[in-house]
């Protein structure tokens, strides 16, 4: 079902601050900033190997990055897999009795169509599913 | 200086809780268990693409993991990355004014040589850097 990591999301208070721990002192490829306006997030990208880190900077005091950040400070948000087929993946995830965030897919980074399972479901660890959009 | 995320660690309370999210519903392959002494862990691995996943269940009180659960409850512990030479990766690091937790590479599971960097150098996120054993 699973065929990679798609990316790590790691929730920031400051891009501005945490990029140049991952492109200077990791040496990791910085390969630009997207504003994902659907989930209030301005996003900053570094490839390493097959999988991407997204640096997470919350644009309004209701984005759910915001809500992480009081709670937790900065830390690792989510893991998102990459899903060949992601409403078979969301209904196999069902017939197994998880429970999902979203139901259906929405849009993410990049024109990737994602959908969250509950962390109810996931032992505590927020998942993605992530269909890339290629 | 990175190649590849060589695993993300999880901790959680139980393994045999935690399995089965990753080994049935996500269909991930699960490829063994390991003790790993120095660190006080047991550790299930998953294999996925080129990375894996490391769920960590303390074996004594005073694991670092079970501090970390008694603060957070299962989540997403570590990031770790794979470096060809890790005297060179921890020397870099430090000639960039990184703090180290492991100034000198300690051991980890599957034979690897392993060193983490401090919180407070990678933005509030606990960053190993790995060199395989093989």
């Amino acid at each position: 079902m699973l065929s990679k990591i798609n990316h790590i999301g790691i929730a920031v208070t400051s891009l501005d601050a945490a990029v140049p721990f991952y492109r200077d002192n990791l040496g990791m490829a910085f390969t630009g900033t997207e504003e994902v306006a659907e989930q209030k997030v301005r996003v900053a990208f570094f490839q390493i190997g097959e999988t991407k880190i997204e640096l997470l900077e919350p644009t309004a005091e209701d984005s759910p990055i915001a809500k992480f950040l009081e709670k937790n400070g900065n830390g690792i948000h989510h893991i998102a897999y990459e899903v060949d087929d992601i409403e078979a993946a969301i209904a196999k995830l069902v017939a197994d009795g998880a429970r999902m965030i979203d139901s259906s897919p929405r849009n993410g980074a990049h024109g990737a169509r994602i959908a969250f399972v509950h962390p109810k479901s996931s032992g505590g660890v927020l998942t993605e599913l992530c269909q890339s959009g290629h």
